[in-house]
């Protein structure tokens, strides 16, 4: 089989995963391998940390990735490990590490450390971080520190990095522009660089040096997800000139990292109204020439607060009809403050029930035979068997538990349909036979 | 201005509510006064409850009606006060008391008395209810009682009923039918009459006595929701025989209650896949003569219990998108338990972000500004107007009050995007200028 030619550290975990992940997927070898000599899959898997190698990209399952990591206000080690912990149990495929605040060399070792699933960060926050701490603007970051601290990760690990190397002046420029956008540029990763290229009125240091990236990134097999910095923060934002110069631009760095042998994914929206989810999913995809799909939500709508991991499953549903990957998860409490541990767990489950809604409607036979197995635990009033197909098996058992000696829910009692129409029902019925 | 031209309470409450409606909805009296006259809109009050009336039809607002009532298992006045009191306070346009157990009369006169919005019920339960109080089959209700019983509740107030008329003999023999369907009847009141049916050999009494129904909502205006005892319990029932059945004959039902000068809704789905939602509103819509559709989720999965209300916002997006007037909300013990008053919070608030994101998509004005005030207090840091354009703006409150001293959020802090990009930053940031 043909695989990414240069890249060892990828072909020897597929070589001694193989077996599982065609039994995790249901997919054949062949199709594994197609799919990531094209680059329309990738397998998240860096060596040095060893994690279970995750696979993204249709028509493997569709993943969910959830998001920890400190800021300057909320900044607990125990809390970190209780998100961790909470993402886990409600079965995230991939954590990211988005620290800002404190040791962040200390923090990401000990996530890896105790992360049994693949781990992505964003590089340039610990360059900023160190910038802060010195009391430094982060304009003053050299390039030379970017390539050091994407080695460090690499070494430390991180099996996926977010990389803002598609912004370039120009689209910064028309983001910002005068009139152009509602809401600007929303991407921390993104203001960053914007800022450091309108400081230095020099192309964005990522871009320039891609080169360099891709090298660490293929010797370590880490995969670069290639960040969007100016993706909409509002859905009157959508699909706007900046947006789609990045777009294009990934696309670009995309193509140009398979022929490195090295594998990328394509970082998407952010706030996109209903209507347009699905152009915007297929021309991404088209203009990236297939690559993995990692969305944030697209947030349907704006004016939720306190509830975005809906109105991130709504988007994201869509979504993943319309061809997207991986799932980037929202918790309630986006765009207010850090979430808690019930935060992430929320956040989890909202993602992985977007992801189950969007395959269900691509016909995706993993996803249809949970459904088949919950329609028929409920026609049975088998309460075990409907925890067993539950994507969260725990709030079946919760919500049961002060009602379990009865055989129908505690919203309907006796007058449970299914038990209506049986031969035999309740006491204050006659026999229908 | 013609109108329904014999329902004089609607002539009446028209009359006095025109200003009103018409400022609330951004309505011309003409396109109001065409919607009534042509079905595609109804008017919710019954002079006896005497609730500031509510218009249910595009392009009016989409409506949400939260659930609250009784159970067997969960039967606490103490508790339906709360559920009722949250309702309210969450922004539910309606309130429907599903009571099936205690003083069904006593509890509905009580939230009639403490509701200011539009209530409705489902006249069968009460007639079940005292059927299985006296230990009797409900297969045993004569069709006068269904009369009388619709006539007491409209006496009483009810401002809209959902009545099962739809259901035939054929409809319910076709859900019921060896290897037809995946989860046979699943509503409660289609299940009962499916059992009255079939014990009985004869046709649905509610269907055999319509023009008797019509004549009580008519001289109460009582607005008649067509039930849908026959909507698919599972995706993978969507769609089926006995689902366009009943169908077909709610859209003769609704053309009948029109010529009859009664106002008519026409309820639907329940458990529909996401490819399958458009699809399934318009042509719901189009053969029931573009009634108003109140639709019941739709799930988009049936395998997330304890967060159905995600299920759910993410078919209702769909649906309202696709034409859906009216969103029913699920709560996160659907499938489960009675829900409590935090349940029936989050279901609502789900709902009204479903109603949101689907009229951002049909580019309805109110949405659209809303989404715009949202983007301009974003772009300011100014947590004041995020708090006002949010669906739930104690949530924001909530979420932001350990950190309201700071300008940015808890999230991001000194890594703030918007404030990166200022002129003058956060205080380790030199002036871009």
């Amino acid at each position: 089989m043909s695989l990414p030619a240069d890249n060892t550290a990828l072909a020897a975990i597929l070589n001694r995963h193989l077996t599982s992940l065609c039994r995790e997927e249901g997919l054949s070898p062949e199709t594994i391998a197609a799919g990531l000599e094209r680059g329309s899959m990738v397998l998240l898997g860096n060596p040095a940390h060893g994690a279970a190698p995750v696979l993204i990209g249709q028509p493997a399952r569709v993943k969910v990735n959830a998001n920890i990591g400190t800021s300057p206000l909320c900044n607990s080690a125990e809390s970190e490990r209780q998100k961790l912990a909470a993402a886990l149990e409600a079965g995230t495929d991939t954590v990211m590490d988005l620290s800002i605040a404190g040791d962040l060399k200390a923090i990401r070792r000990s996530i890896l450390a105790a992360c049994p699933r693949p781990v992505g960060t964003v590089p340039l926050y610990a360059l900023a971080r160190r910038c802060a701490d010195a009391g430094k603007d982060p304009a003053r970051i050299e390039p030379e520190e970017i390539f050091e601290e994407v080695e460090r990760q690499a070494e430390q690990g991180v099996d996926f990095m977010t990389v803002h190397c598609g912004l370039t002046e120009r689209g910064a420029a028309r983001a910002d522009e005068q009139g152009a956008r509602k809401l600007g540029i929303v991407s921390r990763g993104g203001s960053l660089l914007a800022r450091w290229m309108k400081a230095r009125k020099k192309e964005n240091p990522f871009l320039e040096g891609y080169d360099r990236i891709l090298d660490i990134a293929r010797r370590h097999n880490v995969v670069l997800s290639l960040g969007d910095g100016l993706r909409p923060g509002a859905g009157a934002d959508a699909g706007d000139e900046a947006q789609w110069e990045e777009v294009v631009m990934l696309g670009r760095l995309a193509r140009q990292g398979l022929a490195a042998d090295v594998q990328c994914m394509v970082e998407g929206p952010g706030h996109v109204p209903l209507h347009l989810v699905r152009a915007q999913i297929e021309s991404i995809k088209t203009v990236c020439h297939g690559a993995p799909l990692y969305v944030l939500g697209p947030l349907a709508a704006d004016t939720c607060p306190g509830h975005d991991h809906i109105a991130g499953a709504i988007g994201g549903a869509l979504a993943v009809w319309s061809g997207a990957d991986f799932l980037c998860c929202l918790t309630p409490a986006e765009h207010l403050t850090l979430p808690d541990q019930e935060d992430v767990r929320a956040g989890v489950m909202a993602s992985r029930l977007a992801a189950q809604a969007g395959e269900i409607a691509l016909g995706r036979p993993a996803a249809l035979r949970r459904e088949q197995a919950m329609a028929e635990a409920r026609k049975n009033l088998d309460w075990e068997g409907m925890r067993r197909a539950a994507l969260d098996p725990a709030a079946v058992l919760a919500r049961r538990a002060p009602h379990a000696h009865e055989e129908a829910c505690a919203m309907c009692g006796d007058f449970c349909a299914v038990k209506m129409l049986r031969p035999q029902g309740t006491p204050w019925l006659f026999s229908l036979d």
